[in-house]
């Protein structure tokens, strides 16, 4: 017996229409990444925390992903952005500060040493921060940022910094969210610094940020109230200060943490630490030619104790070479 | 001419929902408040903010409203729960702790002498801290919280403490997030005494919960990572200090602020000095019989200065008494 099934128009419009949704599931929801063991573990995790009915199906509210910055969403070389954007600050503000011309660190970033600047290590980094970072209010400053992300290019790729972001990590996100996830930066970076475009560049809203911070002062000006910043470290959210802020700010403990520093480690140890599947990922800065190659000597990003307790542990390491069809994303390309 | 409708079934099915959700959309948002000015601002504010193609609209992402808790979401008298519960604390560890019986504010406090104990001021409030906060880990205090939580019961209520939630703020919590606002809670009180319960009872999830905090702590204990409470203040977030860990933690200004104390007032301030259309409220406590009457003199939730500046501002100050039906949620009634 033969069956004939008719198809009205409406009917062939229908199947037209599941034939291409069925193709849209289908598509590769990382397609920046080669296939391989990283890509992998991402898919296959969100997978595993998604289905319902299994042991490891996580609720909505609890699928928390938790992403440092420097390094693991956008490039970190041959300086922290940041640093870079003070040094610029620093030569803005030159004019009205005539005695920097005989102190340092000043004097050196001034002639453009900034080798011999920040040799004065920590105190000369204090002495930075309290020039280019304070003194104006949260407003002012995040004037200042939005002005100097818009205008200022990278040394030696002349480009936007925020086209130096990562397509793949990008990808990541968006897979993430696109699956229940809340995606959280946690970076060592400052906060304010990072505030003014992330919304617009990673899709991360402003009370998903956490980072250094300095100190805040509420005062009234002329009636008005101004949050004012003061020349005073209030966190350093590095290291070990990770899982304290992650404490602080989202009182419950991630299931998905990505880093590519010792400046992480403890995240991920934090991270993986809970009951349950978890994913503890690491970018290993392995591309010389399309990015930067460094590991366990560099200066900016050292990753040397987090790559031994990654193979001990089993994390997912990231081979960037490899494993990337392309660093930055498109309009950088 | 007269006109003929014929209405298929599916016509009248189509008519009889449409008019079901014309109903359930004029169901009243805040049954629990009387008809009045308060009820009005807080109906009229969401209306003017979602109003599509209006000067005054603002969009989803933009509609933070922060709420205080001690006295505007749930009571406060005769003292701050959390205070109760440290006075719990004490009693609980006193039998680990035999040299408190010589010790102030301890040995006053296991008398049943609370004002004796709590006249050593600052200091008093200190050293109590530390012995009922400190020295556990973060998972430990959590604990001890939801058990505290779950079977205290209020001295002259006779009731657990969260029926003593304000049932027409929860309405509020409510309407705001029918209208695509994310609700947050900026307390005095300790963010980790209120974590374990308020996604619970006010469905505001932990990292939505701003608060005063202890430093904390990353170690390791056995290989385990853990976050260990220490005895020492970290932020007191109260009066100028609650517009800082606004700007810390959400890092964007609300447009809606709800605060019944003087310790709210730099709140309000803050989130009215914005531009467009703003909310500030105040839960006066007029109610001396079903709940406290209490403002410019109280020791608990003075509201002094606050009352003179809603009214030279043109705040919305809530009278209990009047413009609320009911005062606690219903299990409570």
């Amino acid at each position: 017996m033969r069956s004939v099934i008719k198809l009205s128009p409406m009917g062939i419009a229908s199947v037209v229409l599941t034939l291409a949704m069925t193709v849209a599931h289908a598509t590769d929801p990382l397609p920046s990444w080669n296939d391989g063991e990283a890509k992998s573990a991402i898919i296959e995790f969100v997978q595993r925390i998604t289905r319902k009915n299994s042991p490891d199906f996580v609720p909505e509210p609890e699928r928390i992903a938790v992403f440092d910055n420097d390094g693991t969403l956008w490039a970190e070389q041959p300086l922290y952005f940041q640093l870079i954007f003070a040094l610029d600050r620093v030569k803005a503000l030159a004019p009205k500060h005539p005695e920097w011309k005989s102190k340092e660190p000043f004097a050196s970033l001034l002639k453009g040493d900034v080798k011999t600047a920040l040799a004065g290590g920590e105190h000369a980094a204090l002495e930075i921060m309290r020039a280019t970072h304070a003194g104006t209010t949260a407003a002012q400053f995040e004037k200042i940022v939005k002005t100097w992300i818009a205008t200022a290019r990278h040394p030696t790729a002349g480009q936007p910094y925020t086209n130096m972001v990562y397509q793949p990590m990008l990808e990541v996100l968006g897979h993430l969210r696109a699956h229940g996830f809340k995606t959280f930066i946690v970076s060592g970076g400052g906060v304010e610094f990072m505030r003014p475009w992330v919304n617009e560049v990673y899709g991360i809203p402003p009370e998903q940020v956490i980072g250094s911070s300095i100190k805040t002062k509420f005062e009234m000006q002329n009636g008005n109230p101004v949050l004012i910043r003061l020349p005073e470290i209030n966190f350093i959210d590095d290291k070990a200060g990770k899982p304290v802020a992650i404490n602080q700010h989202i009182g419950r403990r991630p299931i998905a943490a990505f880093g590519n520093s010792d400046g992480d480690l403890q995240m991920l140890q934090w991270t993986t630490a809970g009951e349950g599947p978890r994913l503890a990922l690491y970018v290993h800065h392995t591309d010389g030619e399309r990015e930067w190659a460094y590991d366990r000597k560099s200066k900016i990003g050292r990753l040397d104790k987090g790559l031994d307790e990654a193979q001990t542990k089993g994390w997912t390491v990231v081979d960037m070479k490899k494993d990337w069809k392309v660093i930055y994303q498109s309009k950088a390309q």
